[in-house]
């Protein structure tokens, strides 16, 4: 029997303030040979079993295609924390993590294998007492998560005596109807509750943050509003090209691959009204509610909501990189947004003729993720200055440099009253004593503590795909004009003129 | 004639914003060979002339009852700029600058000593060019300034052909009645243009920041008033005793020498309604206005509304430091408060029900003068945790380490919605390239170009000894419990109990 879920313990309220230690259980992962298993998931598990956050009896199973024995697999995985475990790794505490390490191969189309999966499970259980609590990762490309599922659902291992959980990776789906056939798929298997659809992006403590710094202090709600606010910006620029993944993002392009789900979320986060509880379902409602107020695009006028790039061959930071065209995967005449900017509006009281602009993409000069709220100026300049007044920004640094800077004006030293533009700054960096964790860490373990807050909803992931379907299907035309700019540069420049249209424009850097 | 003064002129639209030099003219100094003339005046205005921002012709005329030839002026005020202007002093720039110095004894009872001067300052008015432009500088113990506005006045030196103004150093009367008749005084041979009280710490750049932080940006006035703000701190601690001063601060006391002046005028400028515009009379009218609406005290419930202290001895610092009463030129049975701590209720819109605490103390741990703006809790808290929350604060540091701190809760990386009091921080000396000018350099320029804006009218100063009045008299009454703090400690016991009536605390210096 799978156990009361979140919303039912309920235990944001009881105490997941206080450092909770998951009831022990099992992972289970799909895709155990691929890169994330390697770079990301069992580094993190080890970090939060060095941490003392993991229940004793704590195991992983890794499955796949490939075949690999229990001490094969334990091997790769020392090599994988040697690698990507920024501290140095102690034997001992590998010992004791490794021994909790299986794994079997898996042939979907070979029933028996799932059944040697299944009695692992149990074996684990009895030996480990893992009391049958599960949770599955789908690690896997994304064509094998339906598969996966419907395998696992005929194989029974959908439910156990304790909880069974699934995390699912992204993408999730493509567009509407394969995100909608692919939710459908799982949810015969499994329930919503059961479903945890991750976003690493929600797993950073910059992202989180929004949260506190909205809600846990008197002076920012007050501002947060139309009154106050001109518009946000929400970027995620990455300094590198597609890095040997062309295949698979010649399918996608940036819209798909870091705003219809990480841009989204940040904007959510950004724009909701403060929830009755920090619950799951109380927050994910918040969260759904201040998309479904975005407005629709008009499939008319995609070109007054939204901007495309592709980049050329160029430079960033002194090293030549080849046009997007030229890397492997990559389709000559691809169309694929490496560049896309989106305009939303939001219908609701608070947020009534303030437009967020959202914008990601590949080879910028620069890698950096964060939103700049910009306030209205001040309705009257008492000051007369040769230079005008730059408005007051506040810009939440998610990544890397975590922090937050205030922009405002102060009194150049001397004679009158001139004005300059000077930053109030916070660094996480220098204010906690210890390094921040990885996002993985956070979301791992909310997965087995059963806290679905930091997950994006199947209601919500639904509706982002829905908002985005006008400015997806008008970006299927030709792209005749890529590329439209370079590699290194700042974009393409038809989203300058569209910042200028806007009477605004792109935040620096 | 005088010339139209600053509210008819408007220099602060016309242009103070831009670097204005004043027309030529003259300082005359009374009280020369004081202190104040060494340490500040002419320290400021050989820094001033270095910046070229002094008319050529700008003379300076030295006098008072000592007997000093120019030459044997000059050298003394030479070994003030070497001691007292931090930057090596240029020998040329000092022979230019020096070549304007001149000095005259003066005796007060002495007609035919008046003509002297009368004749001197024509002589440098023909010689220099300086127009009959004079600033007058009463640098003298405030006993002398009737009587040298009444000899300026019988000398005709209250007027010229060019501009003449008086600067009056702090005290300005001791109580209400002789404040009054000091100014009726001065009020009979000048005019209130063309009277300048100088309150340095007005000529202070952090103070100055004020008006430009509140009146600049878009999101600080928003929060400026009694839905917002829980109460607002402004604390002026010295970590020195009376030094050498005891004759004189045991007739004033501290409520007298730092909080009817200096911490009124920073509580004005924090306090006051946005003005129409940047010009004298309206910014002093404003600050006028809201010293008018704070409360009057109730002579019967003094106690409900100051607490004063005096220090015995004790350590500053590690250094052992005596009693007050001890101090040379003390009653060895003084009352006079070395701490005083006075609550201001304002009854307007913006503050009811918003006290402001002003606190100065001598032999304190720190020398450290700051406003705390401290908000309102969230209405609502979403997050729980083990540490109750501590409430944004906005600090103004003025002096040392000028700058400005926000006091806010973000989210402690780790499991769960934690939340850590963190700061962010802005320092005038990492951000302006230049360090801050000097209180005097700036309101010296003021005078000389007629802007009255950072100098404290005469009404102000009425008001303000009208106020303090019932607590003046009551402290008249011997304090049997004095001393009643310990030189380096934070004050007196019963200044922490007064403010935990009030169900607050002292902030933290």
């Amino acid at each position: 029997m799978e156990k009361t879920s979140t919303e039912a313990e309920n235990p944001l309220r009881q105490g997941l303030r206080l450092e909770r230690t998951p009831e022990p259980s099992t992972i289970l992962i799909f895709g155990a040979s691929g890169d994330l298993t390697r770079r990301k998931l069992v580094p993190a598990l080890f970090r939060l079993a060095r941490q003392n956050l993991l229940p004793g009896g704590f195991s992983i199973l890794g499955t796949g295609r490939s075949r690999f024995s229990h001490e094969e697999f334990r091997r790769r995985m020392r090599e994988a924390v040697d690698e990507f475990v920024s501290e140095p790794v102690d034997s001992n505490a590998w010992e004791h993590f490794s021994s909790g390490i299986f794994y079997t191969p898996t042939d979907l189309d070979d029933p028996q294998s799932l059944e040697r999966l299944g009695g692992l499970l149990q074996e684990i259980d009895q030996g480990r007492g893992t009391s049958g609590n599960r949770l599955i990762y789908f690690s896997t490309p994304p064509s094998l998560y339906v598969p996966i599922a419907r395998m696992l659902g005929s194989a029974g291992l959908n439910r156990s005596k304790g909880w069974t959980r699934v995390v699912v990776e992204k993408p999730f789906g493509h567009d509407l109807p394969s995100m909608q056939e692919l939710n459908r798929e799982i949810l015969e298997v499994f329930s919503e509750e059961q479903v945890y659809r991750i976003d690493h992006y929600l797993g950073k403590e910059t992202v989180q943050n929004i949260l506190v710094l909205r809600f846990s202090n008197g002076i920012f709600e007050p501002l947060w509003n139309r009154r106050y606010i001109d518009h946000i910006q929400i970027t995620a620029a990455e300094s590198l090209g597609v890095e040997g993944r062309g295949g698979y993002f010649d399918q996608a392009g940036t819209l798909r691959d870091m705003i219809q789900n990480h841009l989204f979320q940040i904007f959510s986060l950004i724009a909701m009204e403060p929830p009755a509880s920090l619950e799951a379902s109380e927050v994910r409602d918040e969260k759904t509610k201040v998309i479904r107020a975005i407005r629709p695009f008009s499939p008319e006028r995609v070109d007054q909501f939204a901007v495309r790039g592709q980049y050329g061959p160029g430079a960033v930071n002194g090293s030549p990189v080849p046009g997007y065209r030229e890397e492997p995967g990559v389709a000559p005449e691809s169309s694929a947004d490496t560049y896309a900017a989106v305009k939303l509006l939001v219908d609701n009281w608070r947020w009534a003729g303030v437009p967020f602009y959202l914008r990601s993409a590949k080879c910028m000069p620069k890698r950096v993720t964060e939103v700049a709220v910009q306030f209205r100026e001040a309705p009257h300049l008492l000051f007369e200055d040769s230079q005008p007044l730059e408005p007051n920004v506040l810009t939440l640094r998610i990544q890397p440099d975590e922090g937050i800077t205030l922009r405002f004006g102060a009194k150049l030293p001397g004679q009158g009253f001139k004005i300059r533009t000077v930053n109030m700054d916070f660094r996480y960096g220098t204010s906690f004593g210890r390094k921040l964790p990885e996002a993985y860490e956070r979301l791992l373990l909310d997965a087995m503590l059963g806290d679905s807050t930091l997950f994006a909803r199947g209601d919500t992931v639904e509706l982002c795909w829905r908002l985005l379907t006008p400015i997806l299907e008008a970006w299927q035309a030709p792209a005749a004009h890529f590329p439209n700019y370079q590699a290194g540069s700042w974009g393409p420049k038809e989203s300058g003129d569209f910042m200028k249209r806007e009477g605004r424009r792109w935040s620096r850097l």
